[in-house]
């Protein structure tokens, strides 16, 4: 066990060695079985947290399997790292390939760089899906082929696109990947004449929303809503009980929330941005490391998100009911014509209890935009006149 | 062929001897089966021109079928009659049994009784699933026991009942069968801030509406949709031309239809109720035979109609886009508060094109009324303080 520790001041003279090309390489049908493999594995680790779900496979020569890892969290060792030490030496890897989701990271975080522990362990092959998009923790493929591993990149490239796309979309765009989700009825009325909206959906549903706040690292709210609705924004079972994940509340708006609000004693704390200016919250949001955000209202909060163009992905409970009047689960979204229409794209419907779960993306997404620009995000829909005004949560609206 | 014509003046002493029970009596299984060939009979037929669909078939004492009948639409012979002269020996049915979906009518209107003409025929025994609901065409079974006849109804009554039962609920009620139509964005929006709203939906979306008007008695339109987008209201095929079946468009309001408008060059004509009371409208549309009425809004008509409690069958076309903004699929409903919302029972959600098709039902349907008391329907939800003002269109909507 001594003489396979890595050694991360190993010259790449001494490692060389140990690099060469396998005796016989694994044929590409294996490699693609095993970075499924690893996407299976990836899915294991936490949606939250800010890190990517990433899954390590690493085979012999002949291609079986050796190792398997993932990565089980923030702070916790990278699937690499994770695999390594599962082997039958721990961190001896030499001759073998390795399977990776995700580029090894080059960057010193909370973890040192997977690449090095790959160079120090001696893999003779890395394979990966997905390059790593991250400014600081990209350049592990460049770094591995420096030191004389074979490296091959973009491997099921899609397949694990998808399978990361919301982290992924969070990492280029510089901002979290935002989930807007409101109930109502099927005429979109989120609440009757009285203000009174408990309750619109069936116990299904609700659940179901309690499930996507404990996937989501922060819920975002208006102070509106606080102040009509004293809500505890827990991600609860359907005892009633407080779920292992708790999202962040984050509290968007000018006013404070009050001193006896029950949101106050949320197990994980309380935001409270202090103001309306959505792309300030979202990069403090990013640099908090909060990647998910599950956007649950009010109709003010969710429309300015929306008419923003911050809106990834779109989870609409629509409740088998009609309540006419004024009270809409949307407000105004500062479009004009038809011409002018918000396009979805429909990814699931699914029946919950007597309610409808209609999950939709934007048709044509918002291309990654560079973080110091996310004030004026890129879309094909003209929202408003001016970026401020698209940014800043409107006041006339009602909630 | 002669001797067989059905005789009307035959006395029930000199038929009687035909209508003794057949030597061996069809089984319960043989029925049942004939039943359902019965109810694929009945579906050959039209759901348009007031009368309802029914299907018949002839068996033999050994169960086989002689012959089969259906209802080909207002003015042609019922099913029953249809059957009788397709026999061997055109309406000699001496020691048959008839099934029909529907109970023989005992009503000569522009054709003669069936009960008559089966006993004139000689069948021996009469088997049907649903009673028939028709003050004017009921006592078929009594008047075919009176001469002898075997009778037995409601075999699979439950199926044949959900068969008919726009056509059962609209004789029961005294009213048509009315189904709302609405297309909006997710949100629930019609139409932009300037008006515009061609088109939210796609053409599947857009040619199932056609289909839907051709299977439809009368096509409800208020004065503001007229006026606003001029349109045909004829059901089209999806290469513009006019569909066989095209309902009667009705105008509810007290403006009336411009000189010049393109709907008074609708193949069917035009009524323009001068009113809009909505009792008065339907008591009128039910007395003209028109059963299947299709409400295509605006949402002014189309609220009316759902607070007053007639709409009988939902159909809301979902666009997976948003628009925001004040131009809602429906207004005001008089509902207060939660307890009052009108909770529906989703039938059937669909995908056309990238559009959503939800079709939805009363959760508790109303119950049947008296003609004369339509003006008041049966409904477990409030909606208003006075009659009137359900049934009037409210002038304070736009559109």
């Amino acid at each position: 066990m001594t003489e396979t520790t890595p050694q991360r001041t190993a010259s790449r003279a001494d490692a060389a060695p140990a690099h060469a090309a396998p005796a016989r390489r694994v044929d590409d049908a294996t490699v693609e079985q095993a970075v499924r493999r690893a996407l299976e594995l990836a899915a294991l680790g936490p949606v939250t947290g800010g890190n990517p779900q990433v899954g390590c496979v690493l085979l012999d020569a002949e291609g079986r399997t050796v190792a398997e890892g993932w990565h089980h969290g923030a702070g916790t060792p990278h699937a690499e790292i994770d695999a390594l030490s599962k082997l039958p030496v721990p961190h001896d890897a030499r001759g073998l390939t390795a399977i990776v989701t995700l580029e090894p990271c080059n960057h010193t975080g909370r973890t040192g760089p997977c690449s090095e522990a790959l160079i120090a362990a001696g893999v003779a092959r890395v394979v990966y899906a997905v390059a790593d998009p991250g400014a600081n923790s990209s350049g592990g493929g460049a770094r591995l082929r420096e030191a004389g591993v074979e490296v091959d990149g973009g491997v099921l490239e899609a397949e694990a696109e998808f399978f990361l796309r919301r982290w992924l979309t969070a990492v280029r765009r510089g901002r979290p990947w935002v989930t807007v989700k409101w109930a109502s009825t099927l005429d979109g009325r989120a609440a009757a004449a009285d203000g009174t909206s408990q309750w619109i959906t069936g116990p299904a549903a609700r659940q179901r929303v309690h499930e996507q706040r404990s996937a989501s690292d922060a819920i975002l709210v208006g102070t509106g809503t606080v102040l009509a609705d004293d809500p505890s924004l827990t991600a609860r079972g359907d005892g009633g009980e407080l779920l292992a994940a708790q999202p962040m509340p984050v509290v968007i708006g000018e006013t404070a929330v009050p001193a006896d609000a029950v949101l106050r004693s949320h197990p994980r704390g309380l935001i409270e941005t202090g103001t309306r200016d959505l792309a300030a919250v979202l990069a403090d949001l990013d640099a908090r490391g909060l990647r998910r955000v599950y956007v649950e209202g009010g109709p003010t909060l969710a429309s300015a998100i929306i008419a923003a163009g911050y809106a990834d992905e779109y989870l609409v409970y629509l409740a088998p009911a009609l309540l006419g009047g004024e009270k809409l689960a949307l407000g105004d979204l500062g479009i004009r014509t038809i011409g002018e229409a918000r396009r979805l794209r429909v990814t699931g419907v699914e029946q919950l209890g007597d309610d409808l779960l209609i999950t939709a993306e934007p048709a044509e997404p918002a291309e990654p935009v560079d973080p110091a620009a996310s004030a004026a995000p890129a879309s094909t829909t003209a929202v408003s006149t001016t970026a401020a005004s698209t940014t800043a949560v409107p006041s006339t609206e009602e909630n």
